[in-house]
């Protein structure tokens, strides 16, 4: 049984693998790690190549197993985390006061240590999935995080072994958020909505968007999050869809676009807000209450079982009917959780359909070059009757006064 | 003629690609991409999946190019970027004010929307070797950013094209810093350095690590860099390599220990710095003082055409001889640059040999479970003269008045 406070949605993956005939899944990528896990790399996440696994038998094999670099067991021994079992490669040398009593994080460290060292990454992931007696078993691999070379050394020295790609059944599995993975969320989006306002405040003639920038992320880090995505615009900036923020000063009558959010607990926020200088000028009043109407037509349908592409329908005939008529869109959100782009995608084409624990960002861009782009961008839960928002504001336009 | 502010080592790039008889580097992870042409993609820089790379061919050849996905060319548009050519992929819907005069960022975005689109990441790359005239030439792919299964679709797509990893060869590039990188590189040092201070201006009894961690993250984000690596510890959890901030609540007599540094202009800093709070208990002052002499006296003998093995080995001789007879390390060091582990990898069986112009991190961390870790950890650039220091303290134990 997992910790009340585990990421892993664990009944879903074990249908999920069963549905695909799976006997184990080996996460890599960074995401997939501490998602299935909860052990958080350091290394994994700040640069490429360090590598890092879980092993998850399904039932009725041996107990899944962490396995990562003898230099980040410190880590592991003082996170939450619900895998028992760890194996550890390379080797890295620690001191030890023989007389000192160990506090429990420090023990959990000095038995892990006294694990055998396997020769790296690869060769300790080999030794896994052979002890575990699944050598010639149906493996599941999460292709993203592998180097180039690793899949073809894998299948060398597990001949037997019948390897499938599974970082999109993992993405599948992460779709159903845990209650803990939407208390993180939820977090996140709040501390994101907190540095909105925290940017609005020092708003006055002539402060610049990387000012404005630096007040957003001072917020963001005060309540411990990292900062990822702080696109701020002003003007006729607002319209470049990825703007980071630059020394052009606020001046009357701009739009300020916010399309931001940080990482909390590992979890991302992504919401988008829209302020004026001042009086609104021209159509943004009207085309931004248009945007608006589109994101609140998609959280009105938003239940389980409709398809995400009559939402996206919904939302741009909303917004064209509304006031924009020759609105497009490639989506109209996604959905977001430990990565940025957590499935489903709110597309025309797709055939996903809403489940009740998915997390969703709903969002109705529109950019229009050399005037201005506008955006609203909610974080909602679909729950069994419709969709919970994890905002505290509406995404009403937001006039700050000169 | 590259600008002057240009990150990419471009003689050396040529002199590389000549020695390794490459008519073509292709650039795919986020550093090297970055690296080469300047262009930062955020989407890849943020998560793994979204693809862009640089394509440069060697001297006699076509100019190189930068490939991108459309619904990042606001941003290649809006960055100082020294690579002219640009080819496309994917759809992206943006609108335009037909009456409006645009702003230079804005005109370039327009001009590159109206270039023709690839269906994907890899056609483009595909039909961006072919139209070169490169389809049967000998090609370097910086591996490291490729997704599984591209490697094969590009030896399908381009059959004559002979292909070799360059991921190696491209680090090797860059362990020479330009004057551009040398400046950025001075400049995310200092405000490491000034974040230390700021963490440690709230140091008194009962503040806790996260608190401390938040005035160090509040310094770095005030000077516009991004926390990356946060490493500090109070006490006994200081002997924790990789200590995540805690609740642990400062205590007289404990050590501090700080292994921190951001991302300035993309890139890193990694520095080490050692408090006690209070006056140093036990062996404190002369371990610490072992320490600081093996990064004296490794930086005493850095200078051209000096092997890194023997570097190694005098620091590690000089700790020991100073006073911790049983020290031992597996590194002293390495290079920093766009990527936290430059070349080279300062270790006792490399055969690299220091040049002119890289940037090096020297280190001499002791971590001793149940008691303390305690860490000294510069940044310098190789000079023809020896080592120029990037900091503007010493390594000296600090002691912080309760």
């Amino acid at each position: 049984m997992l910790p009340d406070t585990a990421l892993l949605n664990h009944d879903r993956l074990h249908n999920l693998m069963a549905d695909a005939e799976l006997d184990v899944i080996v996460a890599t990528s960074p995401e997939n790690v501490t998602y299935m896990s909860g052990f958080w790399a350091l290394p994994q996440w700040i640069r490429r190549g360090p590598q890092a696994y879980v092993l998850w038998p399904g039932p009725g094999h041996v107990e899944p197993e962490i396995i990562t670099s003898s230099s980040t067991l410190d880590l592991l021994a003082d996170q939450k985390i619900w895998v028992s079992n760890i194996r550890r490669f390379g080797s890295f040398h620690l001191d030890r006061d023989p007389d000192a009593a160990l506090d429990p994080t420090t023990q959990r460290l000095v038995d892990q240590m006294g694990t055998p060292d396997n020769a790296d990454g690869l060769a300790a992931l080999v030794t896994g999935i052979s002890e575990a007696g699944l050598a010639s078993a149906r493996i599941g691999i999460d292709e993203i995080g592998l180097l180039p070379g690793q899949m073809e050394k894998l299948r060398e020295h597990l001949p037997e072994a019948k390897f499938t790609p599974a970082a999109t059944l993992l993405r599948k599995v992460r779709a159903i958020k845990t209650p803990e993975e939407i208390a993180r969320l939820a977090r996140v989006a709040d501390i994101t909505e907190c540095s909105i306002r925290a940017a609005l405040k020092i708003a006055r003639e002539g402060v610049s968007e990387i000012e404005l920038a630096r007040a957003f992320h001072a917020r963001t880090v005060a309540d411990d999050a990292v900062p990822v995505l702080g696109c701020i615009g002003f003007g006729e900036r607002s319209a470049l869809p990825n703007v980071q923020p630059s020394e052009r000063k606020l001046a009357r009558g701009d739009v300020i676009r916010f399309d931001v959010g940080g990482r909390y607990g590992h979890y991302r926020a992504d919401i988008a807000r829209i302020a004026t200088f001042g009086e609104p000028r021209g159509d943004v009043r009207r085309y931004h209450r248009a945007l608006l109407k589109g994101v609140e037509r998609a959280c009105e349908l938003i239940r389980p079982g409709v398809r995400v592409s009559s939402i996206f329908e919904a939302a741009v005939e909303t917004v064209r009917r509304e006031g924009i008529a020759h609105y497009r869109r490639s989506h109209v959100g996604h959905g977001i959780g430990i990565d940025g782009y957590d499935a489903p995608a709110l597309t025309a084409t797709s055939d996903e359909v809403l489940e009740a624990g998915m997390v969703l960002c709903v969002e109705t861009p529109y950019y229009e070059l050399g005037r201005w782009g506008l955006q609203v961008e909610d974080m909602l839960v679909v729950r069994s009757d419709g969709a919970e928002r994890l905002m505290a504001t509406s995404g009403d336009l937001i006039e700050v006064e000169p």
